[in-house]
């Protein structure tokens, strides 16, 4: 009594068993700044991905050569070798090592029933490729968390021989047994029960969950796994997996910690989750949550005078948890007052002291939430809002050129041949004008070319710039090509990354007050040196 | 031993706390269709709203007299009267009367601090409060159900007062005593813990529950109150609601029937309960969710030969309950992971009778590989697929018209002013050739608006179609401006939906491809009858 109890490994496999999720798509590069954001918000474990399944994969540990993680370790993912094979010369556990990541997990079959229907083996065999695949592993150095399939459907069918697949395991040489719910199917007594069993079995041995959500349960069965004695928890961020998901750690996190007592990061990282989340699901082109619990846009916001003068009153009184806890905000529906602090705490970091009851916040406030409705987001976008805040708080000078228009021509002559974009485009330097064209690959492109031909001879340096992301998003979903279009850009210099926004009707449009920004930013910073 | 367990009462409030929920609006016609399917649903209580609140609510309940339902209960909600009333002369009571359920759902506070904070009366007045208005609607022979608002924090906090307010409403003739976790925040545990204890000292009401999934635990802690002693089950259809939503109906039923062998429905009636989720969506206009256990159209899907194969053989490998039981349906994805089993099975579904050994299925399986390299993502664009595969092997006429070229001109004059856009198309429609032109509001729409104009000449039909969303994905992360875009297109004509794709490193060549497919799929389809 009165211990602190020790703080829990989080794994986190949203780059693999995340993307197994139906629209769930992200490249080798955005998985690499996923990681990125894992790391800085304290996770312990990131499965990186499967390498003996997927190019993409293999391609994605080749380049996390260059991550230097801070809190995180790097996992890559393999099932035990083929039944066919020994462990020396199967395809799968062979990327396994090549992927280079010191630990890796090591997937093999915890239920009879999928010894039989599926692999057409004796049980016998089963824990021979397990003993095999775990210990070829062990021998080449690495360190091999066993991920039991189906452990808690096999359990329940034949639990001798569940235990005696984690026995050989443990064996073997495993650090760890995960005890996988992989069907989604179990409640959580059982998933309580199972867990202090393999706990009270295996002591010298870190046993981890691993649920999927198709019974809706796998938050609750993740926190039931814990109280059971599991010390890692596995899941992914904002519950994407196949099917009905993963368990979420993004519900998980914060009820183990600040429900259950059970600490898994820092309070000060804890409050990045919420942001974290929505980069997340930015990278894969996905809107930020609306009611996922702790992290999703309305978690915290409340409709209704009784509510929203109880919450000024107490907040207690209608939030289970404070909102900058997960670094959420609470958002009052009717008269939305959030942002205003929000909005100073930036303007403090840009060298911007402003008071309170200064007009001009009141101003600012009121243009950006305007802006917002338009859809405008600052959250992706610090570049373009630091550069509106310069202009009119009249801090350094943002503005540099001014894009005057363009035409742009996209011609494609025949079926089979490729379409050819021309843009021309007018801008103004100091008073100077330009007008120049240039080619590109589709619209975008040109125009993208365009401005900066025309822009390069007045700022030979913004050929250090490049562009490194470009992302569409379609507003309001339903009326079609008609809708409004929002056009995110992430650009950088080689020291620098920043990304910039734009929004109109016109998908070229957006992306032309975005690039505008993107280079205007570059000769903000630049000018500040 | 061996005695069938009652059945419990499902009570829905979609109706009611469920439109709390941002963005799900419904009308009072919409709110008397959806009941009218809950009821053949065959749910025990629909709670239709809160009249003294709400205007439309009270219009619903003026119309809902022409509502027949067969099975289940219509009720309105209320809260206690105002403590500077009497129940006599308080609006809310009077309006809950004049809407004619014969069912009320009264609520009143339950847990101290709210008591104090909130209302700023004396704990003892607040006892009155309830007493008197559950009297008031029993002595007009109302059947009174109490809604113990935030009863598990009053619980945790002042034990004997939250009992006391049940006690209250008890003594007064209330019928049932409902449980809520309102702020949404409590554990599995407790909630149990509670409920046995609620269940225990009042034997002769019905216990219910009501909880809010602020922890993301709102079905785990529902399935614990019902082992606690809960008869009454409250939730929302796909869990609509406040902040994070009402516990979820869609989750709880089948988990309480089919995992906990509690009864709720009748099993034909649980088999309705996919599309009348569904059902509900659509009449506030959202899509189908995607990933809600058992109802979500992901929630039976399968990628990867391994599985796709394993649930060939046996279901239960890889499902931990049958689709149908749900009324739901396996899918195969056809994905980069995916293989033979999964396309000859879409194969079959759209009537190819195509032997596994077929070279002509070896090829398309090549094709595709290639084309889903190319980033084509056929999983949300099957119409794509189906005209592909139609076309491929000499099924019905898949191809309608030649899609020959197009320009497009996007010309912006001045700084402030908009963007005009212009495009010309070139088609052909048995041997003859059209050549049209279009403006628009942005270039894709200009290019939709063009091929259409150029189509309707020919087949008047596609009046009845429109597109219903457009998305981009720009593919590969990292090249910028320059990479490919993949274009997907949900197209809809009041009978059916479908999704197209188009990929191009010219969005707007990959918005044609996409286009021109979904205007296919509506005449091959059409062509069928």
């Amino acid at each position: 009594m009165g211990e602190r109890p020790p703080v829990l490994e989080i794994y986190d496999t949203t780059l693999r068993d995340g993307t197994q999720a139906e629209g769930f798509v992200l490249s080798a590069q955005d998985k690499l700044k996923v990681a990125r954001r894992l790391d800085r918000l304290g996770l312990h474990y990131i499965e990186g991905g499967w390498p003996g399944a997927s190019p993409r994969d293999q391609e994605f540990f080749a380049l996390a050569a260059e991550l230097s993680l801070a809190t995180a370790r790097l996992v890559a993912f393999g099932s035990t070798h083929h039944p066919d094979r020994r462990p020396q010369n199967d395809a799968n556990l062979a990327a396994l090592l090549a992927a280079g990541a010191q630990t890796t997990a090591l997937v093999g079959k915890a239920w009879d029933r999928h010894v039989r229907a599926l692999l057409g083996i004796t049980l016998e065999q089963n824990l021979d490729i397990i003993r095999g695949s775990v210990a070829f592993l062990a021998a080449a150095g690495r360190r091999v968390f066993f991920d039991a399939e189906h452990f808690f459907d096999g359990l329940a069918a034949d639990r001798d021989y569940a235990l005696a697949v984690l026995a050989a395991a443990a064996q073997a040489g495993a650090a760890a047994l995960v005890l996988c719910d992989t069907n989604g199917g179990s409640l959580p007594e059982q998933i309580k029960e199972g867990t202090s069993l393999v706990a009270a079995r295996f002591p010298g041995l870190t046993v981890g969950i691993h649920c999927h959500n198709d019974g809706g349960l796998a938050t609750a069965n993740t926190l039931a796994a814990v109280a059971g004695g599991a010390r890692q928890v596995q899941g992914t961020m904002g519950g994407m997996g196949e099917r009905c998901g993963n368990a979420d750690l993004t519900a998980i996190i914060p009820g183990l910690q600040l429900k259950m007592g059970r600490p898994c990061l820092p309070p000060e990282r804890l409050a990045l989750i919420s942001e974290t989340a929505r980069y997340v699901r930015e990278q894969a082109n996905l809107p930020p949550e609306r009611f996922a619990p702790y992290v999703g846009t309305s978690a915290f916001s409340h409709k209704g005078g009784m509510h929203i003068s109880g919450v000024e009153k107490d907040p207690a009184l209608y939030e289970h948890v404070p909102p900058e806890a997960v670094g959420n905000a609470r958002r009052y529906l009717v008269s939305d007052l959030a942002g205003k602090a929000a909005l100073l705490n930036k303007l403090g970091q840009w060298g911007f002291d402003l008071d309170g009851d200064d007009p001009q916040l009141a101003e600012l406030l009121g243009e950006l939430k305007q802006r917002e409705n338009e859809g405008y987001l600052y959250e992706a976008a610090e570049a373009s809002l630091e550069l509106l805040v310069n202009r009119r708080l009249g801090g350094r000078p943002a503005q540099f050129f001014d894009l005057l228009g363009f035409r742009v021509a996209d011609y494609k002559a025949a079926e089979r041949s490729d379409p050819q974009a021309e843009a021309t485009v007018r801008v103004r330097v100091e008073g100077q004008e330009e007008h120049t064209a240039a080619l590109g690959h589709g619209p975008v492109n040109a125009l993208d070319r365009a401005i900066r031909k025309a822009l390069e001879r007045f700022y030979p340096r913004l050929a250090e710039m490049r562009l490194v992301d470009y992302k569409v998003r379609v507003l309001a979903g339903s009326d079609g090509t008609e809708a409004r279009v929002r056009v995110l850009v992430e650009s950088g210099d080689g020291v620098n990354r920043w990304g910039t926004v734009g929004v109109s009707f016109d998908v070229l449009e957006a992306s032309w007050q975005a690039l505008g920004d993107s280079i205007r930013y570059k000769l903000f910073k630049d000018s500040a040196g």
